[in-house]
C-alpha cells in the first residue's frame, strides 16, 4: 500500500504544485483519489503508469479536483486501454463524466462505469472497501475511508512444535486456514494461528471544514490525509470557503487516534510548508506536509 | 511580438513536454494558440500572466489542443477576471465551450465570446488580423495566419534637412503622417517618409499534413510554426494520422519563403530533438525545434 501525492495545491496550481490527485497503489492496481488538471502528466513524472488505475474516486465537483479526468480518459485510450474504468463520486458525477466525454472528437474504446455514492455508501474495489462519508464543504462533497480486509493471525511456531507438527508443508496448510490430520488426530488452524489481524485503513478528507464525523469514521486509521488549505491565523477565512487549517486538521487526527497525518491541498500563499507542518505537529506530532511526488508506504501496524 | 511555447508535445504529454499551447505577446495582450491540458500551469512556470490573454485560437478539437480550456477559464475567474474573453475555433467550438462550462460547479463572472471560423474567415484581435486557413487533418482543422498592420515608412533625416526643416517637434508631426507649414510652404509627410513598411507575419499550422495552401497563405512570413510530429522515416505513418514530418515542414517553409521555421508538436518517441532539427535544416537552414518555454522575439524585417 503506497501513497503518491501527485498534486498538493489547493484551488490553483503553481509552478511547485499541481492540483489535487493522490495515487494509492495496492497490489497491481492503483486507486486514484481526485484528478485535477495535469494528473496524467504527474503520473508520468512520478514514473507511475496511469494504465494501472482501476478506479477514480472524486470527492467533489470543483475544477481543481476533476479537470484532469477528460485528458486522463483520452490518454488511456490513446495508450490502448481495453479494461473497464470505474469512476465514483458524489451526486453530479454521472453528468460530469458525460460532459467530459463530449469534449472534442473522442469516443473511448473501453467501458467507463460511473457510480454516484451517497454519504454512507460503500463500494468494493481491487480488494479494498471504500466508504463515502459526508464532508462539509461549499458544495456537496464526500470524504473517503479505505479499509483493507482483515488478514490471518500470526503463526505460532512454538504452538506447532508443542503439538508435535513437523516443519514443512503441514505448516503452510495450517497457515492458510486448513486443518490437518496428524497420527489420527485433527489439528485445527486456530490451534497454531493467532486471532485475525485488522487490515490497513486510510482516511482522505477531500475539501472540508473539520468535522467530528470524519474523525469518528477515520478512527484508528493508519494514515489520515487531511486538507490544510490555510494556517490557523486564516482559519476563519478557510471556514468561509469550506476549508480547514493545519491546526484543525491536526485536532481531527488526534481525535481519530490516527497513526499518521499527512497534510495536503495548500493555498498558493504558502511557498514553504515548514511552518504549516510545525503548526500541526504541536497538536499531532506525527505529521508530514505532502509535496508533489511525496510518497508514503503504509505498513501493517500489527 | 514575442512567442512562448508552452507545450511542444504531440498527442500525449511527457515529463519533458506539455501538450500544445503557444502564447503570442503583442503589446499588452496575449493571443493563445491552442490550449492543451496544463496550459494554465505552464503560464505560471513561464512567468507569463494568463490574465493578459485577450483571445484563444483553437486549431481543432482534439484533446491535446483543447483540454486546458476549462481549467484556464476557471482559474481566470478565481483570479478575478472581469474583461471578456474571446475564443475562436473551427466548427464545433461553440459546443466545446458549452460542455467545458458545464464541468462541475462553475459559472464565470466574465463574458466568454465564442466564434467559429470557417476556412477563409478573418478576425481582428488586439490590433492583429488572424485568418483561418483550411488544414488537412483527420478531423476539421484550421491553421492560422497572423498579420500585423503595415506601419509608417522610414523617416529620412537627410530629406528633412534638405527641405530646411529644423530638428524638433516638426519632425514628430511629419513622422505621425501630418503635413506642416514652414515659411508659408506646405510640406507633406510623404516628402520625408519612405513608403509604408509591411507588418510582421506569423503562420501557425496546427495539426496538419503538409499542404500547398498553407505555404501559399504563409508566403513571406517572418515566422512559420509548423507541426513536425514525426521524422521522415515515419512520414507515411504521420500522413495516416494527419501529421507532417520535420522534412515536410521544412519543404513548406521553403515554398513559403519563410524567414524562420519553428517546429513543434513532437511525438513522445523523440526525446532528443537534435536529429529532428537537423533533418529540417538540410532543407530549410533557419529552423529551430521548439521546447517547452522556448521563446522567440519576432523582429521587424524591414
Amino acid at each position: 500500500m503506497n501513497l503518491t501525492f501527485l498534486g498538493t495545491g489547493g484551488g490553483l496550481p503553481s509552478p511547485q504544485r499541481g492540483v489535487s490527485a493522490i495515487a494509492l497503489q495496492y497490489g497491481r492496481d492503483i486507486l486514484l483519489f481526485d484528478c485535477g488538471e495535469g494528473t496524467q502528466r504527474q503520473f508520468m513524472t512520478a514514473s507511475l503508469s496511469f494504465m494501472k488505475i482501476s478506479s477514480i474516486f472524486i470527492t467533489h465537483l470543483h475544477g481543481d479536483h476533476i479537470l484532469g479526468i477528460p485528458g486522463l480518459i483520452q490518454s488511456m485510450n490513446l495508450s490502448g486501454r481495453t479494461e473497464p474504468l470505474s469512476i465514483f463520486g458524489p451526486s453530479g458525477t454521472v453528468d460530469l463524466i458525460k460532459s467530459s466525454l463530449s469534449l472534442g472528437y473522442f469516443n473511448p474504446d473501453y467501458e467507463i462505469k460511473v457510480c454516484e455514492l451517497k454519504p454512507g455508501d460503500s463500494t468494493e474495489v481491487s480488494g479494498l472497501t471504500v466508504k463515502a462519508v459526508e464532508a462539509d464543504h461549499t458544495i456537496p462533497a464526500i470524504s473517503f475511508i479505505v479499509q483493507e480486509p482483515q488478514r490471518a493471525g500470526k503463526f505460532s511456531k512454538a504452538a506447532a512444535k508443542e503439538l508435535g507438527i513437523p516443519e514443512g508443508p503441514l505448516y503452510g496448510k495450517l497457515q492458510s486456514g486448513k486443518s490437518i490430520t496428524l497420527n489420527g488426530r485433527t489439528i485445527e488452524s486456530s490451534m497454531v494461528m493467532g486471532p485475525p489481524r485488522r487490515g490497513r485503513k486510510l482516511a482522505y478528507s477531500g475539501d472540508t471544514r473539520p468535522t467530528d464525523l470524519f474523525a469518528e469514521e477515520a478512527k484508528c486509521c493508519d494514515v489520515m490525509i487531511h486538507e490544510a488549505t490555510v494556517m490557523a491565523d486564516l482559519a476563519d477565512k478557510g471556514l468561509e470557503f469550506g476549508h480547514s487549517s493545519a491546526a484543525a486538521a491536526a485536532e481531527i487526527a488526534k481525535k481519530a487516534d490516527a497513526k499518521k497525518l499527512i497534510l495536503t491541498h495548500f493555498s498558493n500563499r504558502y511557498e514553504n510548508l515548514e511552518e504549516v507542518e510545525s503548526e500541526a505537529r504541536v497538536i499531532f506530532p506525527n505529521t508530514n506536509a505532502a509535496y508533489d511526488f511525496y510518497t508514503f508506504k503504509i505498513d501493517y501496524s500489527e
